[in-house]
């Protein structure tokens, strides 16, 4: 497909990387909070139509997962976008509980400050759970 | 830096991947939309973070750009965050015209729909410019 037809048409046609994985934002449809990023094979984005669950590769464990399957807080997909380039995906979700496995609503819970001194980094969200409580295996 | 240090801590410490670069998102900080994805090295995130201006790294044209230095729809960008993994940025940005070079508000301005006859993607959002009007060079 030509990089015209992939940016401006209406043909899916992912671009994977040279690894086959794309990256996967997910928002929150309702607040539009920037809950987290995954990344997926053709195998982990086809389940992720089909079930409207966000469902993710690993590529520590080398496995696909699907979000929330150990802590319950899963991801459920409203809506599924591609950008231009046709190499990024956005899944607009509601959520099931807060995304991230420090214990964060949002993984995204740190803000760079300009204070290099002191380690350049702030927390900026409350912590909403404990995650030895919601992983205990 | 521990896992756990770079997880929870406060010190700033990205983890670029192994061409050295980190992919960052960029949401309007007024509306919460999704604008686009770009790719950061160490050299863009810094003069990101000194001239509050987005700023990436073109895997194609192998360069650093600041984001509207054609069309002059830069990002200034309000907050920039890290994930818990630090190996994902999130600017948060007050956008001075859309963001796709297709011609559109953000560049997820395609949704996957179910019928994968008809190609599978589905326009949803106007058109915001004409990129030929823009980028006139």
């Amino acid at each position: 497909m030509s990089d015209v037809a992939r940016e401006t048409g209406t043909t899916l046609d992912i671009k994977f990387n040279d690894q086959g994985l794309v990256p996967a934002i997910v928002q929150d449809a309702t607040t539009g909070d920037v809950l987290m990023m995954g990344w997926m094979n053709q195998a982990a984005l086809d389940q992720t139509l089909a079930t409207r669950k966000a469902t993710f590769y690993s590529r520590s464990r080398n496995k696909m997962w699907v979000k929330g399957e150990e802590s319950g807080h899963i991801q459920e997909v409203v809506e599924a976008r591609v950008d231009c380039d046709q190499d990024v995906v956005l899944l607009r979700c509601k959520s099931h509980g807060p995304a991230c496995h420090v214990g964060y609503h949002t993984c995204f819970f740190r803000a760079a400050t300009a204070e290099k001194a002191e380690g350049g980094l702030q927390i900026v969200e409350k912590r909403a759970f404990d995650p030895k409580k919601v992983y205990a295996k």
